[in-house]
Order: C-alpha cells, then structure tokens, then sequence
C-alpha cells in the first residue's frame, strides 16, 4: 500500500532508530539509543579485594525533535552500571533555535559545557572509559540555562546551573559554567583544535567552593589523533590539578571525525569495519575509581583498541593500570559491546 | 527512495511526536510526551522557610494507538517534580471501542471522570498549577473500569476503582465516581459549559469515608473564557466544601477550545505566538501546598500570563498569593516552559 | 503530502507498534510492548489471609532493530505486578547474525535457553499464569552470552550466564545452561515436539549449587494442544523433581502456531475472534506460590478459557486450584485483558 502524510512532504530514515523530518526540515522527530554491555575485571591495593563484573554499562533511550524554532529532546536510562537507576532522566531539556546557530539557548537538564572529553559522548570516546581527571573536574549534567553557539570553526557556550541536581531549594548551590574552542585547521583529514573551560561552583560553606579551569588541545592528522587537557582547580583552599595526553591511530586508515568542537567516534570506510588503538597517560590529582583507587594525586596508563564493525556496532578493549602518589596501584581490564542506534 | 506499507495505506504526521495510522482509521500508533521545565520560588509563614526551585515539573513519554475495535495507551514518567519518580506510571489503559463513541469501556490506570480542571491535562490547564480546590477533592488517576460516553454536546463517564492504588488487597479500598457534562452553547466563538460529579471513596474506618459532590460551570464567547467550579465533600464526620472561578482573556483574540467536556490549550493563530492572561480565586476548604500553606480552610489568589508560541511550546508566568483562616499567608513564583510533542 | 526516504527503499507496518525495515531486509527498526491488567482473587491456608487485587500484570516497551549483521533488543517495564518495578530491564542486549540462523551470538540480558513454558512469551501462553514447575526450575533471564542456532526443525541455545543477576562480583555464581529442541513432525495442522535441557550454577556454598535436567514433549493437531514437561534437580544434597502436563482445545478451529522450539498465541481466523479452553495438572515439588503455598512438594490444577479477540487482544480468566503434599490448600481466580502490540 502507499504511505503519505496529511501535512508536509516528509523523509524517513531508520539507520540508527528512526528519524522523521519535514523535507523543508521545519519539524522532525527521532528515536534512538544505546546499550553498552561490558566485562570488567578489576584488582587494586586500595580496597584489597578483585572483582569481575558482566553488566550493562549503559542502556538508554532518547526521542528528541523540532517544530519551527523549538526543539526538545528527553533521554532516559533503561538500565545503568550499577544496576539500579533504570528509569533516571539523562538529557531532559528544551531549546530555542530562532536566533540561529551562533545563539541557541537550551533549558533544562544537559551537559554543562566544560570539558572536551566529557563533552565527546560516551558513544564515542577512544578508550572505553573517560580519564580520571575528566571523572574529577566535570560537572557532566546539570539542570540549567545555557546559551551557546557555532560558527565554521568556533564554539562557545555559557550557562548557569544549579550545582547539586535535583532538590526543593536548589539555588543554595549554583554554578556558572562556559567554555570556547577554535579550530584554526579543519579539513576532513587535518584538524587542530583549542579550547578554554571555566567553572565557579557555589557551596554551603566556602570551604566546598571550587573553581576549575580547564585547557584542551587537540588535533587529527589523517588516521592519527592526539587530545590533551590541563585542569586546574580551587576546592576551598586546596590548589589540585591534573592532565591526561590520548594519542590515537586507527590503522585501517580513517579519519577521527571532529565537528562543533568535539570528536565524534570512527565510521568505517570498509564493510569490514575499521580498527582502532588508543593510549593515554594522565598524572595529577584525579578520580581514579576505575582502578579502585581514591580520588587523590597518582597516575594511570591506559591502552586500548577498538573495532568499528559498522556505524552502530562497535567493540572495544581496554587495560588501565594506576598508581596513587603513595604507592598503592590498580589495574583494570574492561571489553565491551556497543549498539548506538 | 519509497517508502511503502505491506498492509494497508498508510498516513504518517510528524507535528508533534508520531503518528502512523492507517487511512481508513481501522488501526494506529502514535509517540509522543511531554517536556515542562519550571522555576519556582516560595515563601509560606508555615513552614518559615523560603525555597527556590528549579527543575522539570513533568517529563513524560506515551505510547498508544488501537487496531479494530481495542485501544491502548501507556505513559510514564520520564521525571517528575520531586526528581524521584522516573520509570513511573501515569495512563496505563486498554480500552473496548466497539459499542461506538457512546459507550466506551476503559480498563486499567485512568483519571476518574471527575472535575473539570483536573480532566483538562496539565499540557493544557489556563493557570501553571491547578487550584488548591482541584488538589484537595479530585482523585486524579487510578485503576479500574470505566464506561464513559460522548455525543455532539454531552458526555458521561462512570467507573469502579481502588481507592488506594496499588496493593496486594485493593479491594478494601474502593470508588465509584461519575460525571456528566452538558454543552447547551457550542460553537467555535461560543461555549456554555455544565458539569456535574460525584465520588463516594470506602476506607479501612468509616470515619476515613468520603463523599463528594462537585459542581462545573464554564463558558466562552470570544477570546474569553471563564470556568468555576465548586466541590462539598464528607470526610468522615467532616463536612468540607470550596470553590474556584477563573477568568481568561486570549489578547491576541484566538478563543480556547472545547470539546468533549473539557477545554484544550490556545492554538496560535498567528506564527508570532498568542498571548493569554487569566485570573484565579478559591475560596474555602482546600490544599494550599503550592504556596506553602496546609490543607485546611484559606483561599487563594492566582495571576497568569502565557505565550504560546507554536501549538507545541508554552511559556507561563504565574503568580499565587494564599492566606489561610488562621492568618498564616504565603505566596509562590513560578515559570514554566513547555513542549508537548 | 509524500513520504520518502534519503536511503534504501522502506516498508512501513503499523499492525502492531511500528516497524520499519528496508526493502532488502538489511535494516530495520521496531517498537511495541505489552499491556496485561489483571483482577485475581486468591485464599490459601498457608498464609490464612484471602487477597484480592485489581492491577496491572505486566506493561512493557521495546526497541528492537538490526543494520547489517548486528541486531539489537531493549525492552523495559513501565510496570509490574507488585506495582514497584517501573524502569527496570527485561531483555537487554546485542546479538551477531553474520553466522547465519544456524549460530546467532547474544550478548546481554536475555532468557537462559531453558524449559519450553519459559521460553514461551507471557503473551503467548494459554494459561494465564506459568505452572509452578516452570517458576520453580527455570531460570528467566540472566546477563551472560548465548550461542543458539536454529534449522528447519530443529533449535539449540548454549549459553554462560551470572546467576545471580546484577552486582560488582558476579563471577562468584554463574551458570551454564542448555537447551536442544527437535521436530519430528512439522506442518501447519500437526506438529511434533521434543526438547531437553541442562543448566548448572554455581553458589557460594556447595550445599546451593544446582543442576537441573528437563525434558519437553509436546504437540498439536488441528485444534487440539497437548504439552509436558519433567524437571529433575539436584539441588546441593536434595534431589526434587515435578512435572505439569497441559491439554488445549481451541473451540473455534485454529491450531496453535509453532515457530523455532515455541509455541505462539492463536491469531483468530475469523473477525468474531477465536475461543480456547486450557486444563493444566502438575504434580511434584514446585513453587506454588500463584495460589499462596510454598515452594514445596504439591499439585495443582489450572483450568482456563481464553477469547483472541483479535491478533493483538486477548481475554482470558483461569481457575488454579493447589494442594500441598502435607494438606494445605490454596486456589485463585485470576482475569485478565492483554494489549499486545
């Protein structure tokens, strides 16, 4: 039978879920998620015990869309790591287009904008898990307001948050949260990339206020790439700071894509799909829970390596091994299977 | 290239969520929910405390559609207000169809039919909040079974529910509740509106018994409209009885829509968005939580302004000022924003 | 307006949920769930309290689609029966069709291949409720990883599984379960079954390991349904065993359709819908906790009428009846109307 709409021509894709649009693209809506299914086997000096796990990482559900200059878009967690925050709002906003791409303001729960690994979605991160400087200075999401932008090669975005999620009387604790990028080189095989964060969080007491600035630079060279960030931060009177440096070669020749000031993950040329290997050193106060370590100063070494078996299948292993400055270390070995769809 | 069914002739609309039916109507399915995001700050001499809040008010998805003479529906909560209720149920229905639109029977987790302002959707209530009358005598949604029915200017419902939702013994705790609705004036510049309910709720004591009675009175003419209503119930040996009017001018000249004994959100008429101001005061037995005050005798003042920019988003300012018997008074700041897809 | 697609030419199918899939079958995208609101009225000796509930039984949504060789599932409960379980995982996981149907990986949470009634769909079924042999010895779904594979009639599953669910030390207790079907004889109006299966888990103690041998038998001819099972376990010292035997006619003529080692629900030939009659009897240690005993040595009967109102709605209402060996008894009436799309 035929299929036909009773409003404006519209265009259908299902690659990834389903995606709807106007041809016109004055309204769209899409369906999508992922589901993250991961081995992990840990062992650290710090809490003297091994584990090994076979859980969901992530499994999450989103239907976003548009109509004219509003859009909106709802994620939620089917399933989480720990087991037990199925049902959890991730992305949860609403978002004004009319001013144009170099002025969108976005309402709601989202990611503030601080950081460019955190920013890179967990679909596409090199290594399985982000660093432990990245686990320690981003805020992640928050409920706020947000006012951002693009141009060919910048992005900016600046907002205000509350700084502790949900609760009746939020604005105890706030935080004002912006970050820029340039790419001065931006082809589809090179690509150089800076970018600047800031964060100030209020807390109860001062001694909880922190103040995080952070430093990217990055760049893509063919089928090699490399990311560094610098954090530095103010908790109260204590002075930390941190840096991670991610060198990245995907042997089957790809490029790393890079669009609006973050990357995304490898779509292979070849019906074979495509391999990656990854390596990262990070040294400095960080949050070393993936190895079983504190939140303290120390160092971590991870090495990993990637199959893109198409554009939404992806498998990955990775061998992280970290030492705190007091001599106390943890490794841990994590494969993964990934859907994004 | 095409896109083409297997069975019947399909339509598909994508102006809010999606919707695939089949073109002479005999199944469907539709996606869609809702998105709204609000700031609120309160101030009540009951509790002494003032609190500010920023944070989703409702986050929702739904499925439903029918096939032949079955339908369904099923939503939940993607978030809720307190940030604690994500993976709930809201409508959880299977409903009969095949008598016709006069006799329809609804299985499941429903609204009882009972209120006016409870029975228009909180996508499409005039004021952000309902009113303390509303809050205090409606039961909202339940399990059971429900006969309701419509012809061009009337409509009925009655049902049978657990009073107490979920449990392993619903059944000491049971309703009935019914409605009747009455449109003696109804065209698209000009609506009278009458309703009646009642809801006679068992519990564990007699002396926890309640009985309700409610009134409705609304109208339209214009960009006007106006909507009372005015509940007495028995509570026990308690005898408790109040009222709301509210008053609505459309300034951009758009009038509400009625239909089905119940009124719908403003439809811009124009792609600049339609502008509404409406007007709120209850008087009597009700729960003033909004402005922080406690279910007891009081009455309260509400002032609103919307803009609603597209059929989908809404932007809401409101105003509340309470004060119960005994003197005690508070008040509430809220702004909302609003996309229903 | 028209309906395109910027891919492969798409086929659209609305008849229950949505599906989308390319013409060439290479990719495809579905949604769809389940609706089960239940009435059932228990009274046991064993807890000397009659119960009676009104409430839902099962409601849950999926997502389920492939693109090339990978295929995904998530499906998720917006409720369940004790009414606490909304937001958690059903099936979870990633599955490698590149094999061909003769070996299909999956990774994730999904069901241990084992014991026919288990691995028959709750939509499916035609007792309302599973046998307690089947609740006793069956483990349901588990994360873990499956090599299954099916012919033209025969199937097979192997899989290594956690026993015990979610946690960060799962490894302490896993599983190895089997399963094998075979049918000899396989038309639309006859078919032939036999199948066993194997599971072995491991526990933190000796004394709570478990082995369990099952074995199935079943078949249909024209309108009539037979199936048994016999489950065998060892569990630490103690040997327990029990067996159901189940008989269905479906009055109206359709014969039970068989696919792939399970049966499927009867889709009604004609528009008046389809009747069917089911009787159950099982004898041996089972968990009869549908009719309030204990998971103890017993027997129970279960008598059932369904009407397959159409291929989507079912209403069906089932009499249990149970014993334990040392006297006590228990029955239930239990009525449900399910909306499977």
């Amino acid at each position: 039978g035929t299929v036909t709409t009773s409003g404006k021509d519209l265009v259908i894709d299902t690659d990834s879920g389903i995606k709807v649009k106007t041809l016109d693209k004055s309204a769209s809506f899409q369906l999508g998620g992922r589901i993250q299914w991961d081995y992990d086997a840990t062992q650290s000096d710090d809490n003297g015990v091994d584990t090994t796990d076979f859980d969901v990482r992530r499994a999450r559900l989103y239907a976003k869309g548009h109509f004219g200059d509003w859009a909106y878009k709802t994620q939620f967690n089917v399933a989480e790591s720990d087991g037990a925050k199925g049902g959890t709002a991730e992305d949860l906003y609403i978002r004004y287009l009319g001013f144009g791409s170099t002025a969108t303001v976005t309402i709601g729960k989202q990611k503030e904008p601080f950081g460019l690994e955190q920013l890179t979605s967990s679909k596409d991160i090199s290594a399985l898990e982000r660093s432990a400087m990245t686990e320690r200075y981003t805020p992640g999401r928050s409920g706020g307001i947000q006012l951002s932008g693009k141009g060919s090669n910048w992005t900016y975005g600046i907002g205000y948050f509350e700084a502790d999620g949900n609760g009746s009387d939020d604005f105890n604790n706030t935080a004002v949260t912006a970050r820029g990028t340039f790419a001065p080189i931006q082809t589809n095989n090179l690509v150089a990339h800076l970018g600047a964060g800031y964060t100030t969080r209020d807390a109860d007491t001062q001694a909880e206020e922190v103040d995080t600035f952070n430093l990217e630079l990055a760049g893509a060279s063919g089928p090699f790439h490399a990311q560094a960030e610098y954090f530095d931060s103010e908790e109260g009177q204590v002075d930390v700071d941190g840096y991670y440096v991610q060198l990245g070669w995907i042997i089957t020749g790809e490029s790393r894509p890079y669009k609006a000031g973050a990357f995304k993950r490898v779509k292979p040329a070849s019906p074979k799909g495509a391999w990656e290997v990854v390596a990262r050193f990070e040294d400095g106060d960080g949050k070393y829970s993936d190895v079983g370590l504190a939140t303290t100063d120390g160092e971590q070494t991870t090495l990993g390596v990637n199959y893109y078996a198409n554009k939404n299948v992806r498998l990955g292993m990775s061998y992280m091994d970290g030492e705190e400055a007091n001599g106390a270390s943890g490794d841990e070995v994590r494969a993964r299977l990934q859907y994004a769809f």
